[in-house]
């Protein structure tokens, strides 16, 4: 078997066997395949597609090119749960939380992504001295006394994935729908959890703009994670406008404990309760919107995320003093142009404006700046008059803020009526 | 502007802009491209194809990617000629001394490619003695004094060719019509004739298998040469067959030899004269089949030969004396296992029986053995019976016999009617 037959074989749209795609992914695996073969097979695979039987055979080796985290030992009813990627999505950090409070294990492991703003592993180090680097022992302790814990995926897992990405990123192949639900499932594969729950969004603040799409992708996921025996399901959600009103890595850690003192936007209730109720669902129990908001209202979702920023080393005096949070050395008002109601607030601009700001990174060795990001002072449907605060900036770098306060203006629409509430939630795939 | 950009442009389809197509062939030849960026973009080519003005630019910029022989010192009136490569293809052995016998100018560049039998350069090598490696200068200079020049084409005559068609090779990307067209030209055009005869072939033999896409190639590329301020034509021919009865190196230069000396094969005479025509017509001069065929008979073409020959430094005397090629120790002689007629000898069987008894190379590093070959003693449409020899097997390689055997077995057709005698050319586009 060589490299240049299995591309030929896809150029003419050939269905690869599963020892083609066994050899390509320990290729890719091995360094034994070059670069340039890789990234011209998976250029003709942007053309050519791979079928359900190839997604899923691909997922497969690709979860199995590396360690594979054996989570048993703790329990058989353990829940990861996976987001790809929107502009404030803070949800992780209140779907843990909560699930343990619940009773339910659940153990996450997140990429170090590039993007407008930081990660869920970004957000969490914005809490002084958090430790996210665990080791496997470290990570299944914590998960076996805590009920949850959450760490930096280590490069050991699925390193085939790894590799793939970092080439589909500079090659113009990263929006292949097999080739993303591989990538997302055989990272959560690998991660020992056999409950899997998806957060896939689409919009302009997503790299899926479609509801078409994401459900496209979704039934992939799902059908390939089933395939391979977990339990998993796909909850597709807009992100077309930012999730709750803080965008940036502290000030997303900060609504975060807002919500679990009660104070809740309504987006991020209907889409971390919508994940509990499906996670609490593959555990077997059928709960209520109502039995959540009593783990809130109780303080226990909040005492959970207080043992879990403890049980990683983390200063969990934070949750009721902002202040030993990095701050940031400007706040900057962004006033509103007219009055009328707020009917759109741009995901893609307001997430451009924050990593100008400072919130994110372009090359993996950029530096974040935790204390920067935008608060929506007004969000969708809000009433609001000319010259009223609509946002806040928050950042240390002075000569961004210009570029930040145009971006912002361009991204909130404000009409003379007030729109009707809308769902988030498009459809939930199981 | 960057590289992703432009790979995500092609695979939408979009036509690449000039600035574009200049930024990708100079980074490709100063290396600041990535191989796996050029491999996708090339694959995406494979897709989404390339216009006319695209391969035109495309092709001006690889031909301006390294050395630009002038030859306008000379000559204005200076032909090449380049053939897409067949099997037993000798025919630019016969045309150049041809040509310097009808005082034409021919300076000719040709590449040491891979194949199942060598290239021009590696026949001309199994003379004893004859140098191939001219400087620009030595070359330049044999041209002027001889009418006829031909050398191993150097790595800084359109560099970005040799880099682009290594890593077309390994990823499957050979098979691109807009990309064969601007690697033939641009070397061509690099080379410094004004006037480019091209031999294109279609069929078992050739790269192109049919002639319809021999057509398409043929008119890009004369659309492309006529846009770049070059007389070019092109002639297509059917490559179904082996060229002549020698295939392998000294026994191609044997047949070429006795070409010259009168003992004509009809196929040879037909392409070469075709394309003796209308170089001849490119100088602006009409000659017919009789004039070609005097200067074999007064024995001017074969002087010529002999005298670019000894130009070059070889032993001319392997003219009159073949046994001053290197020689097979083994002679093998294959027999008809029915009477009839020849009805077809499959060029690809033929081919890879002659790599295999050491006439080819694989790799680069090869060694090619210059005696190694097959001689076709019955051809097409002649008479055979059963047990008499229809070819010889000429090699050093005892253990390569018998699958050679069992390739020309099945490479030869033998039927009950004699075929009709068909003609080769199929298309001329000027």
């Amino acid at each position: 078997m060589n490299i240049i037959d299995i591309i030929e074989n896809k150029k003419h749209g050939c269905i690869l066997s599963e020892s083609e795609i066994k050899f390509f992914i320990e290729g890719v695996t091995k360094g034994t395949i070059e670069d340039y073969q890789i990234s011209a097979l998976l250029m003709a695979i942007y053309f050519q597609g791979m079928n359900l039987e190839e997604t899923i055979l691909m997922t497969k080796y690709m979860a199995e090119s590396g360690k594979m985290l054996d989570l048993s030992e703790i329990s058989n009813n353990i829940t990861d749960k996976h987001s790809t990627g929107g502009v404030g999505d803070k949800i992780t950090l209140i779907f843990l939380p909560l699930m343990a409070a619940a009773g339910l294990y659940t153990a996450k492991l997140s990429g170090r992504g590039l993007g407008h703003t930081g990660g869920t592993i970004d957000k969490l180090e914005s809490i002084p001295n958090f430790k996210t680097n665990l080791s496997i022992e470290e990570f299944k302790n914590k998960v076996k006394f805590h009920k949850t814990a959450i760490a930096a995926q280590t490069p050991d897992l699925a390193p085939a994935d790894g590799k793939l990405y970092a080439l589909r990123d500079v090659t113009s192949t990263v929006d292949i729908i097999p080739l993303i639900a591989s990538s997302v499932v055989s990272k959560k594969i690998a991660s020992g959890a056999n409950h899997i729950i998806l957060d896939v969004k689409y919009g302009n603040g997503a790299f899926i703009k479609t509801p078409e799409e994401a459900q496209k992708l979704s039934e992939i996921m799902v059908q390939t994670g089933k395939s391979l025996n977990r339990n998993i399901c796909a909850v597709i959600s807009a992100m077309n406008q930012p999730l709750g009103r803080a965008i940036g890595n502290s000030l997303e850690v900060i609504e975060v404990i807002e919500f679990l003192k009660g104070n809740i936007e309504w987006d991020l209730k209907e889409l971390t309760y919508t994940l509990c109720k499906k996670a609490l669902e593959k555990s077997g129990r059928k709960e209520t919107d109502k039995y959540l908001d009593e783990l809130i209202e109780s303080g226990k979702a909040l005492e959970k995320f207080k043992e879990l920023i403890e049980a990683q080393n983390g200063d969990s005096s934070v949750i009721n003093d902002y202040n030993k949070f990095p701050s940031a050395s400007i706040k900057y008002e962004i006033k509103a142009v007219k009055s009328g109601f707020i009917s759109n607030i741009e995901a893609l601009k307001i997430a451009k404006a924050c990593k100008n700001l400072g919130a994110g990174r372009e090359k993996k060795t950029d530096k974040i700046d935790y204390s920067a990001g935008v608060y929506l002072t007004k969000r969708y449907s809000e009433a609001v008059k000319k010259g009223e605060t609509i946002s806040v900036i928050y950042t240390n770098k002075k000569e961004a803020i210009k570029e930040a306060e145009n971006l912002i203006l361009s991204a909130y629409k404000i009409s003379d009526e007030k729109p009707s509430k809308s769902n988030i939630i498009y459809k939930i795939i199981d």
